[in-house]
């Protein structure tokens, strides 16, 4: 635990005189006021992280959590558990969808097994740091114990700093591989905020009515036998989470306390987020909420964060796909702040001015 | 007019059997169906148009049609029209909007001058084609004649056919730039459209309450006067439109004739679009909408012609800004289809497929 409330209290705010002066700049460039949209706070917030107003994102990855889940038991998901090394694999080739999404806006794919339930060759260049191979079944038992919690949480961390140190990672996407995982994030979410399961439930991969229905029960139950405690969160995490969620909570709070940006994904790097907003609010600062996924309790997640979604792809899909999308939209906003021209830059008398 | 109608003529539909060979492609991926929402169908569609399913732009440019504006007497803009010149020459220098929103999209910027009341100096690296120093106030007379009107779009598909054959141009977004553009704009989705001129009228550069219903009140009374003919596209442009809404046209009809998809901007882009579509249905297939803009009349507009916009990012600048971030979509797009593997390709069973 220590690792973690180490980083949890090396989160500073980021720099109001910044975010101040760039707002200001935004407001002289020879356009109509606020005319940039969604650009204009975005590119704000991202001056006040970095502390300067011409940021330039040098080293982008995305960090891909991958982790088994003992619920796929309860038959919650279209897909067997074995998908899940097969994509570890297919990501590491470079094929998959976020391998794609993630070249097109200058990133890279880094894997992460937190608890794949598949021996991997110790050469594979993944980070290798699986606290289990698999979670058990939480309609049973809790999904891991405390100290596993905490563990995974660590490894998140620990990821960012060595690629800060190592690589001088300076934008963070996160992502997640992990047949069954949209189970244990509607849990997360249903824990966190109370409302009823079937509002927080979807599809997933694409299941069909029975299965929802059976999807939601699974959950129901796995609630109802766990209590997990809302106002704790690694309770939460160990009760009814996943090894990879606790690891994309890490890659938040880990990415805060480095202040770097960080974009979560989809439904299940949101539940990570969640998880560690929860455990640290000061983190929520360095958050950005990449896209507005098909999955219903992703948008739950989002409004109990205070994010607003920067795209509505309609994708469903996780893996960090929708982060690599949004990368781009964040070097958009860092070159509108820098690049644009001031009316007094150009010569032009700004008519707001009166 | 001879060019114009050639021109329509000569638009030939996408190739439906890519289209159908991508959307099968698509659906073969290693991932769960549909997953990649919107990216899948305009995927699609950039396969048909371009007849292959490795899309690649090699060639994209915003090009930003300038022209001014009579109406601007009534009061109905903010700014005063000198800035319309102004922010051409911001648009060659770089410093403008568009231009750094397209450099980040890997896209160049040209400038089109079609009705600027102002005398460029001949070596300006724009195209020079101007129809008039601007338009007439259309409050007391037509904004043009017919003859101008056509010799506005066919200025428009010439810079296309320039474009196209000495510089290989094959993805093309379109701008504009013009104080009081907005007004035309409203005029002519009211005009096609038939409804009342408060629902399609917004604030443009940010103008009040007082100036926004002056502007509402200066519109009805163009269209009270003239009358332009819904089933008559030239006529509506000749009566209450500009000329580089014209020209803005002009592009729309001109890359669909030569098989490039265009990307519309924001209100005034896609009036122009509006008239392309109303002259010459078949160009909608070619049509893509970059982003849903803060200003009313242009979801109606987009409602006309059955686009849905690919970006929500609240803009309401227009020069192309929005069509330069949703380059990058498109680009996303293409790569999505032809890089992300299939389950065969990678050796994992589509659980989808039983």
């Amino acid at each position: 635990m220590q690792l973690v409330q180490q980083t949890i209290n090396a989160i500073r705010p980021p720099d109001t005189t910044i975010h101040q002066a760039a707002l200001q700049r935004l407001a002289d460039q020879a356009r109509p006021q606020g005319s940039l949209g969604i650009l204009e706070p975005l590119a704000a917030r991202l001056a006040g992280i970095a502390g300067t107003l011409d940021v330039r994102f040098r080293k982008k990855m995305i960090v891909t959590c991958a982790g088994d889940h003992g619920v796929v038991e309860e038959g919650v998901s279209l897909f067997p558990q074995e998908v899940t090394p097969q994509m570890v694999y297919n990501f590491v080739q470079g094929g998959a969808s976020v391998s794609v999404l993630a070249a097109h806006s200058g990133a890279e794919v880094r894997v992460a097994d937190l608890g794949v339930n598949h021996d991997f060759p110790p050469d594979l260049p993944i980070f290798h740091r699986k606290i289990g191979k698999g979670t058990a079944n939480f309609t049973k038992t809790p999904a891991m114990s405390r100290a596993d919690a905490i563990r995974s949480v660590a490894a998140g961390i620990e990821i960012v700093n060595q690629l800060v140190d190592r690589e001088s990672l300076d934008l963070l996407g996160t992502g997640d591989m992990g047949i069954g995982n949209t189970s244990p994030s509607s849990a997360i979410i249903a824990a966190f905020s109370g409302l009823p399961v079937r509002t927080v439930t979807g599809r997933g991969t694409g299941i069909d009515e029975a299965m929802l229905q059976n999807k939601i029960a699974v959950i129901e139950r796995a609630l109802a036998l766990h209590h997990p405690d809302p106002t704790d969160a690694l309770d939460v995490l160990a009760k009814v989470g996943g090894f990879e969620i606790g690891g994309l909570a890490g890659l938040v709070i880990g990415a805060a306390a480095r202040g770097i940006p960080v974009l979560c994904d989809g439904l299940i790097s949101t539940a990570g987020a969640l998880i560690a907003c929860e455990l640290a609010p000061a983190a929520k600062a360095y958050l950005f909420a990449s896209h507005n996924s098909v999955e219903i309790g992703h948008r739950c997640m989002l409004e109990r964060m205070g994010l607003t979604p920067l795209l509505n792809l309609d994708f469903r899909l996780g893996e960090g796909t929708g982060a690599a999308v949004a990368m781009h939209l964040l070097d958009a906003a860092t070159r509108v702040l820098a690049d644009i021209k001031t009316f007094a830059e150009v010569g032009i008398r700004n008519a707001q001015e009166g």
